[in-house]
């Protein structure tokens, strides 16, 4: 077993810092909220300095974000990696969805993230920003078309209202469907969003796009 | 011109009443939330005594259940109204919500709703109460199935998710967008959500139910 190390202030690497502050702000704001977690009580429960915290994150706001972010982000990749061969896009996103979100904190970290959006302008813009550029480049890389931005915001109403229901209503249907059931259930709705043809779409020029994103419509 | 009545306590009937208390408590709840919205601050604005409130409506979340439901429910009856001929079911209901939402306070009134949600365990209780038994009524008695409560739960995650990506988030492709799009783009959601076969649904034995809801499936 290791030496224990002496408490308070003790030197770590940029990226021990970061990674400390990260795994401290992600238990206090899934447990008590982003306007209730003090940047000193952020900085106490990471063991670092308060000015550390705005270092290396800018903002409350911003590390709350970043937090999510990580919480979304690694299975993103894996959803839009190129040429990936199993299943529909849709299916894939709303597996990689439900495998995030139910695993932390038992859906409370999505709550966090929708109280923080409900209270915080900068949140919510965050949010935007991370979903109107962050989301949107990567589904533009897999699809282009003129409406991009539109497929996009589709697949966040699909997606935010599952987290909605699931984690934060409960609604019983919902929050007690297996993740497959969900998913069968759900994919199609962003496989559609994404590549199929959207009658009176607001923009209409565009070519086929169902190819890359999976098989033809079911009957 | 009538003459002006004098202000404080005034005699009403009961129906006037309860309309005056619904009118005021619209508005603050719109503007303030509920959780700002006091029970004198809401009698004072509704001309009336607070024992009147609660008498009329048990209580502040009652009340404010009420007046949300009144902003969701008369078009609920013309959206599942039996023998409907026009367009498929998920537009209507797609377009009966963006009319209800959109017209009220800007999105506000769905923002409030949301917010009390997020903060109020009774308010989750009645939400969840509107959906699981109301709704879920009235779509039973369209499509039955022994599924139908998934079917139903599915459907409140395509709409609030809509909702809180156009009037909470702002999310500008969603927020922009105009109704006609968006009942283009997700009133098909719904329709499967309601009638078509599911894939993997978790209740599988089930006749088939497109039927009544609307055109086949499109291509």
């Amino acid at each position: 077993m290791a030496t224990p190390r002496p408490r308070g202030r003790r030197p770590k690497s940029a990226g021990d810092t970061r990674t400390a502050i990260r795994v401290a702000a992600g238990r206090l704001f899934a447990d008590v909220g982003l306007d209730q977690t003090s940047l000193r009580a952020l900085a106490r429960a990471a063991g670092v300095d308060p000015s550390l915290v705005l270092h290396y994150f800018g903002s409350k706001e911003r590390l709350f974000f970043e937090v999510m972010r990580a919480t979304m982000a690694p299975d993103m990749e894996s959803v839009f990696a190129p040429s990936r061969g199993r299943g529909e896009i849709g299916e894939r996103l709303v597996e990689a969805f439900l495998m995030r979100w139910d695993a932390v904190g038992d859906g409370s970290a999505f709550s966090a993230l929708v109280r923080a959006g409900m209270t915080n302008e900068r949140v919510r813009e965050l949010l935007r920003e991370f979903i109107e550029s962050d989301i949107r480049r990567r589904v533009a890389a897999r699809i282009g078309g003129s409406d991009v931005d539109f497929r996009v915001g589709l697949v966040a109403t699909q997606l935010m209202g599952l987290g909605f229901a699931r984690y934060v209503v409960h609604l019983r249907p919902v929050a007690g469907a297996s993740p497959g059931a969900l998913v069968a259930a759900i994919g199609p709705t962003i496989t559609r969003y994404l590549g199929r043809p959207l009658a009176a779409a607001p923009h209409t020029p565009r070519g086929p796009r169902a190819g890359p994103l999976g098989r033809p419509p079911s009957p």
